[in-house]
């Protein structure tokens, strides 16, 4: 592993990274800028951001020298404005980061590697790389990775410590895997025959497009027949269950934690929350958003936002949610109806 | 790792997989079949299978050749008429599937080995095997695999790359476990002693009896003293959390992400669907059904079928559910009784 | 790896046991004590313990040899007296436990270590650790651990196998890292340019500080700037996701599958349950405990106790779900007087 020494840390004038960012230095001088941080932990010589009127309090109390605002906002230290503070703030993190601890292209001599790469491909320490499996230009693979035989990655990809990916998985273009992923594992699947459950082989496999990243200790089963797939652009966090024969459109979120049972489908644009579940066979329409720790039990239409166990609309949810809170009043007013009620047909008898 | 080259795909007439399922050749012809796969994905040369008549749609828009179907369901396509079709096919997937990828007998030049194996044993690269540990014939132990010091395994396993099991851990025979799960792991336990937990050292061990199926990234940690066990035949997916001392009896499955608390004894036959958890100390009986994401939180005699978080009965769940989403109405009607009761006491006092 | 062998089993006189744990030898006998185990499962020569009157049942059925117990007890068999038995129990777990297998100091030929290393720090078969990476003195690496460049580690600490901790992480003594985790993987951070997911550089780090345990398969997401802080003493079970710039107390407990989002703040002593959630962007104040499964979605005051989905105050929702439970009563009592009202205003009416 190479990284150039932590201490060379890159320092800018304020003016220089408003360029970056198509912003106009504003405030009171243009300082030397050598670090990027929130508002809260910003120390000196540091740059942060805000992007709403709420958080001005919070600019008060940081030691930030600078900081990238709205160009409607007026602040008292030195600033850049720009629109969108939130994404130059992004750019900048860019312009700040150290570079990436990847191994040196080419294959580190203790790593067993049975098939021919580029020799743009770097493999770290003691990773294994199994016979006809192909590896696009300047792709990382990091130490103690397991590739098996007839995987097809992409270029431009990093796979990092500790990912397992399974026979014939095919992966696309800049596609990141975290430590310790699993991808292309047997799909969870037999058939209780004579009291015992009899495996069912998964001969299909995996397909990962391109821009897809993989949270770390996450697993992507292999299919039964055909394979699982990953749609181009979707985002997958940290221990995320991805059961067999799972397709998920392009340009999904799918946060932490989060599972999808065998065969469901999922549109283009789906956001599932942590936690968040869907069970098996179902179809999921493109845009979804499912709340944290929700259950989606059965499928979707396109644009729906759901919450709950046994999950359903988000809006009407909350309501339901409110009055379940209100239930101890709801049965006291039963109860005083009952009463009211019982005394009012004694009034009318003993009337009689 | 050796795998013949993916070319060499098998094929075969229909009638020699009508043979192979004791089923009945049907239909107008009996083309060569070239692979398998569900409705929605086959291609021409493929073989897939309908159980009931409500999938004959998707049947018509199928691109398979041929199809499995029931004896008395008639369809215009090659067919084999079996009783039951899905078996069939499951056993079709393991007569198309390509061999396991898996390493060689022997131990590979790179392993560290401190033990006697078997020839028969199968070590991959990288794997580190402990002194003192026994593993029985045939069984595959893939790369960057870590297992402790006297370990006992049984014949015929597979143990997938990146797992971790650590000492003295007991896992018996046709054993599976897939990638970077963790069996023997101390158990979480601590004291807290003038405000400092306290680990508990958790001495005990695991035992993973015959036919378990261990998923990946999933984790069985080890019991402070004597065992935490998997009975026979036990299925576990992916992301499964088992705790120190907890019992799990023969023939249960444990879908992805579930979780089960310490200490706690799961009998036989129960089944625990996605995201499901079992607090500490309890007693599920034989042939519980935990619905998703459930949370189980007080022992449960057999059979029983339960939902929710503090998960109970399942059918007066889905009632009580049913009656939360209509608590508006009732709320409502709670309000125009009111409404009513003073308009009664109103008229009648009038009339005085 | 080394461990002496598992036939050299300690033993001791019930009389030495008792001194250790500074108890009273009780009842009839001072027999040769071999090992430790609870009620349920232990043999004769095993020592086990009883905190509470109901479980003496289950002491009459055990095959202990002796037992711990409360000075105010009275047991037929060989026993302890001490205030506590439960932490005497804990303390003799620690007397039986065997070593712990871990690697001798000193680097194993396999291991590609490109930093110098204290001679009492041990590393293990297939290990990496990065350039100027620095490790305090006795801490042990296990075999097929990845650690990157410039991270810190404290003395005393113990990394288990297959743990990947990236580059810049920093980590305090005695910190014990179980099977498979991932320390300082890149937080879950986008944003939406033009429908796609831009990737948000993560350039701060991880910072683990004393005493911390962090269970198998569990992640630990380095911040975008900053750093992600899991405070000293705090203890994290198996499968716990930590997002991004989240910031935890110390003497924290997190059970196993419990789960924080991006830049939320726990306090200290914040005890979660099994599979318990945490949104982005909270603070959760010192003290406060979340149920099993609960999902935490707005900021908790210190010492709040919280339940259920949405969660909330545990003995309300306790409450709430109890009358939940009675909904089809009470649906039934609304409709039984709106079918009595109607009936009085039929009779005014009829009386008229």
């Amino acid at each position: 592993m190479t990284t150039p020494s932590p201490q060379a840390v890159p320092t800018y004038r304020l003016s220089q990274l408003a360029a970056m960012v198509a912003g106009r230095l504003a405030g009171p001088a243009d300082p030397v800028i050598t670090g990027i941080a929130d508002l809260a932990t910003a120390q000196e010589g540091q740059i942060s951001f805000v992007t709403t009127e709420k958080y001005l309090a919070d600019l008060a109390a940081s030691k930030a020298t600078a900081v990238l605002v709205r160009p409607d906002m007026r602040v008292e230290r030195p600033a850049i404005e720009v629109e969108r503070p939130d994404l130059a703030w992004a750019a900048l993190l860019d312009v700040f980061a150290p570079p990436l601890p990847h191994p040196q292209p080419g294959v580190h001599p203790s790593a067993v590697v049975e098939t021919q790469l580029d020799p743009s491909v770097a493999v770290g320490a003691h990773a294994c790389i199994g016979p006809r499996t192909r590896i696009g230009a300047n792709t990382v693979i990091h130490p103690n990775v397991t590739i098996g035989p007839d995987v097809q990655i992409g270029r431009d990809g990093v796979i990092w410590p500790g990912v397992v990916i399974r026979e014939r998985v095919t992966i696309g273009d800049r596609v990141i895997i975290h430590p310790n992923a699993a991808i292309g594992a047997d799909g969870f699947g037999y058939n209780l025959i004579d009291g015992r459950h009899r495996k069912i082989a998964h001969i299909g496999t995996v397909v990962i497009e391109d821009d897809v990243e993989i949270g770390a200790c996450s697993c992507v089963d292999r299919a039964k027949a055909g394979a699982t797939v990953i749609g181009h652009g979707t985002k997958i966090d940290n221990q995320v269950q991805i059961a067999h024969n799972v397709r998920i459109g392009p340009h999904s979120v799918l946060a932490a934690q989060s599972g999808i049972a065998g065969s469901s489908t999922l549109g283009r644009y789906v956001v599932l929350a942590g936690k968040a579940g869907v069970s098996d066979h179902l179809t999921v329409g493109d845009g979804v958003r499912g709340a944290a720790g929700c259950s989606i039990c059965k499928s979707l239409p396109p644009g729906a936002m759901v919450s709950g166990l046994m999950a359903y609309d988000h809006r009407q949810y909350l309501r339901h949610h409110a009055l379940v809170r209100r239930l101890p009043e709801l049965a006291e007013k039963v109860q005083e109806l009952s009463n009211e009620l019982y005394e009012l047909r004694q009034a009318i008898h003993d009337r009689k």
